[in-house]
């Protein structure tokens, strides 16, 4: 099944590119649709954290001149959703709270090998993984979210996961042999399809 | 000696604040000078690191709602800051390369009491002061540089650094109470001078 016809951006070279292995399931959509004002609430940590694994590339890897230059661009495109999301909380009267991760983000990093450049390349996958997962699930609020203007948002940021995926499958191009990096991208979806076959309990973007 | 008039940003409650203890010495301006491109490559690894401790903030208490506010526009504007000094960086062939840092970071770092909410309040304060001091060197460059060119460019961020520290101090006098704010401003302001009083060998920002 095609759920992520990721569109080329960066380089003609780009294949199409189905990344994900399994699809979202609809118990998933259910329990989004259900828990609308958590899962806004959960999506800003997620645009928060996004600019953090943008911006922790770059403390760990200062001298790569192509990854600091994307990755710059995505860590200010996140906070400006991050600052678009919280905006939507202070409009449902939703305060800024800590929610505890779903066990998602710490399974796909117990994935990521230790030492380098393994490190590096699992790195650039697992996280261009998230978005594209990010993207489908944004899209299926897009569609099936029953308040317009909130599908509306849905729909406005779906783009810029997508372009997100693909700046991470790049950069991973760029500094390694395509190969490689698809051999790995394989095994890393699995894993990350493989995360998601029981719905965590509690509603979150990557439950 | 009054070296850092501050404008009032964010209320007009805000008086005008002399934070920095001591001005820079004549010494760090001459060494800056001598060192341009190092300065710049210091001042890429400054604003990247600025912007991560701003996210690290919304990261250890999201539920601040002004504070996350505030930051995440600061950080977005660090991250700008970020992208022009790399272009600088690119126009004079410097590569991106990781710098030690100077003893500053740690030696503030240090005075951070490590309980809550004396951690929080530190940290507000000696951001601020490291805001203020980057606006007062950033200004000395802009007025020693021999490239008319570069020295506006530090012209043009100078505004942003003393910005930044209005905030900083703003936040502190949003969940603090203003004496202890102006105390502990004034404890860490001494620290954060008597670090710079032996300049350090190699030439730093904060150096």
């Amino acid at each position: 099944m095609q759920f992520l016809q990721f569109q080329p951006v960066l380089t003609s070279a780009l294949p199409t590119i189905n990344a994900l292995k399994q699809p979202t399931s609809d118990a998933w959509v259910e329990q989004a649709i259900a828990n609308l004002d958590i899962i806004l609430l959960d999506h800003s940590h997620c645009e928060r954290k996004a600019a953090g694994v943008a911006l922790n590339f770059m403390f760990r890897y200062p001298s790569n001149t192509k990854m600091v230059r994307e990755l710059t661009a995505i860590a200010r495109e996140e906070l400006e959703h991050f600052e678009l999301v919280n905006q939507w909380l202070e409009r449902r009267n939703i305060p800024l709270a800590p929610l505890s991760p779903p066990p998602y983000g710490a399974g796909l990093k117990a994935a990521v090998r230790p030492n380098e450049p393994d490190r590096f390349l699992d790195s650039l996958l697992v996280t261009g993984l998230i978005e594209a997962r990010s993207h489908e699930r944004l899209g299926l609020l897009a569609t099936h979210c029953p308040e317009a203007e909130l599908a509306k948002f849905y729909q406005s940021l779906m783009a810029s996961e997508a372009r997100h995926f693909g700046t991470y499958w790049v950069l991973a191009d760029t500094y390694f042999d395509r190969e490689i990096v698809q051999q790995r991208l394989d095994e890393l979806a699995i894993v990350e399809s493989d995360l998601l076959v029981n719905l965590h309990p509690e509603p979150r973007i990557h439950s």
